[in-house]
């Protein structure tokens, strides 16, 4: 059993990514937006891995980044300028600057941002972040409530970013959005996409529209898909519109994270102690919110397994062995007989999984490997 | 200006914790557990920078760990067996054996782990954290709901506990307990610590009585203050009683964390945008949830000051310079005019800060440094 041998090689808890996986997930996007040119920009804020990077960049992909810090990083892995876009909010003028050195294609979240930049880097060109007003039904309970997100420039305020720009020389080549994280269901999308298409019109200069991401991932499933293709075609066909509209062919640019990388990644753990309650039993493993914070910071629920076992024999919870009483991965979980020492399997965990460990409180943060395919150990 | 010189060597965002509040929290602590034998075991996993240990050691302090990882470092920083305590959940062979080895004094969480225990330890003495299910009113929309929780052993499973012990001939010397996490209200704290009591009269061996901790701060206010005085008086009162019932010193355990170290830190940050709203301004600055997390993970409310400045201009909401729609620090906060490059301190941030931070998304964490006051730079 090679689950064995890596456990033994690199202990638990530790996040294991399939090379494969990343692949198939690419290239399933790929696929999905047949408009051509496209750029997937991968976005490195949710699995900063540099073998995941790696693997993005051998696909032909580029990288979505958020901070200098994460511009360090993928200028190490060798991602070349053209292939990054850098979109953050609240750019000090410090940053901004080596942003244009950089060369880089930035979005813009505010006013004061455009005229910082303006003016540090006259006759260059730039993108700009626009605020999500619409009203798009999101799905029930999802707790991104975009309506009264600040984050962006409003359509009323495009006036004022044109006169800025060219008071400086400079162009606006791009519109960029992002509409809220992790939408199950792609209706939402479209209004999403004709608001933003409608937003690029306004910009004569423009070269790309850039989407953003949202697009989500059933932890608790697999079997469940995002409806990629869907998407996928209403945004080719809207920067058809536009290339049509402009007379030259616009870029369309997506930022997949969680779509990309989630399903890609598996947490080991290991089983400390199994507590009887009164209806069910309570499990304890070697990781928990310091090493995976999705479940309590947003209840979210993951698929777990246990290794080698598959007959479902009862009801428990799955919590951490630390001592805090909240520190729970899942509930009521119908699972195979656990003892102590085996192994469970949390799935889609290769986003926003190890990005987020901070250890609390006091415990060994899980480390990382990449494989080439989960058929290799599971 | 000293702060000027500590931003300029240390840069931000950076933690400060202030020696002097340690001590004069500490002290505060000590004299309302009027007492004695008392032992005050600091909670380690709030705040781990080795300055803050060792400030408390200094103090004659003790303390509380969850982990082997924990053990270690204070073993490192010199704290005797004697002064540690250990409590957590879902211990396995391994750790167990570790921790009798090391002569400490462990709380046990189930049967499960007692019965590992006294096999492991012939002989040992252990104690026991008891599970909290008397109906106790804590305050109006407290997240901890303590009234489903299974951490620690049923009263029901005393007698279980006594048998096993028996068994391998170990004995149970203490009862520990927690009740919630941040109470600000004192009177819960005083039908748990009958409840415990009563726990404890059913153990002829007990040596300590460890209330845990729970002890709240108005993270919001500097003036407002958890009744320590009041708590400590009938902590007090319960252990005098107990040690009459026992005819010996039985000793009166507390493990404050928060209650020892909030107050005794300020995060500092450094402002890089402000960007004008319809009704209002919203500030962004150089640290978010991946550095201080309690804002988005607990919808926390801490006081933010601006350095160097007082007069309240105007309503601002203060987010991370990150992508993240929602990394917001504060919202609709009354401030003095704010403008790029300004030093933000953000109270009361001592305890669960740090030890939270992860760095999400692609961000660099704060550094951690002790002053001995706040007067010296503020
Ligand atoms: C601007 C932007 N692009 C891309 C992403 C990645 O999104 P996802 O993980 O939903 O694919 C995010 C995530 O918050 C984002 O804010
Ligand atoms: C057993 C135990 N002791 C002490 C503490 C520290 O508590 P506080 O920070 O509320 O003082 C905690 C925190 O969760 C705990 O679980």
């Amino acid at each position: 059993m090679k689950l064995k041998c890596l456990i033994d090689k690199y202990d638990t808890p530790l996040y294991v990514y399939s090379e494969e996986a990343i692949r198939n997930n690419y290239q399933m996007i790929e696929r999905a937006f047949p408009y051509r040119p496209n750029q997937i920009h991968y976005a490195v804020m949710c699995n900063n891995y540099p073998d995941v990077l790696k693997t993005i960049q051998l696909l032909g992909g580029s990288v979505q980044i958020n901070s200098l810090r994460e511009l360090e990083l993928v200028k190490k892995l060798g991602f070349k300028d053209e292939h990054i876009s850098f979109t953050s909010i609240g750019l000090n003028e410090k940053s901004i600057k080596e942003l244009i050195n950089n060369q880089l294609t930035v979005n813009l979240d505010s006013l004061e941002e455009v005229e910082k930049y303006c003016k540090a880097g006259r006759g260059k060109h730039f993108g700009i972040r626009v605020n999500i007003v619409v009203d798009i039904p999101l799905e029930a309970g999802h707790t991104n409530s975009y309506r009264h997100t600040d984050v962006g420039i409003r359509e009323q305020d495009f006036k004022s970013v044109k006169l800025i720009a060219a008071r400086y020389g400079c162009k606006v080549i791009g519109v960029h959005g992002y509409l809220a994280s992790n939408l199950l269901d792609s209706s939402p999308f479209f209004y999403y996409a004709d608001y933003l298409k409608r937003c690029a019109k306004q910009f004569p200069d423009i070269e790309y529209i850039n989407f953003g991401s949202g697009f989500g991932v059933f932890c608790d499933s697999a079997e469940k898909q995002f409806d990629f293709k869907k998407t996928g075609q209403y945004y080719s066909d809207i920067t058809t519109e536009l290339s049509t509209f402009f007379k030259r062919d616009i870029q369309l640019k997506i930022e997949p994270g969680r779509s990309l990388i989630a399903a890609a990644g598996i947490l080991l753990a290991k089983v400390t102690n199994v507590k009887q309650l009164e209806h069910k039993r309570q499990v304890a493993i070697n990781v928990g919110f310091g090493g995976f914070a999705r479940p309590k910071l947003y209840d979210a629920c993951h698929l777990i397994e246990v290794a080698g076992k598959d007959k479902i024999q009862g009801v428990y919870d799955v919590r951490a062995a630390t001592v805090l009483q909240t520190d729970f991965i899942a509930r009521d979980r119908s699972l195979p007989m656990i003892e102590e020492d085996d192994i469970v399997v949390i799935r889609n965990t290769g986003a926003y999984g190890m990005v987020m460990a901070s250890g609390f409180p006091g415990c060994i943060k899980p480390k990382e490997i990449m494989i080439s395919s989960f058929a290799d150990i599971l």
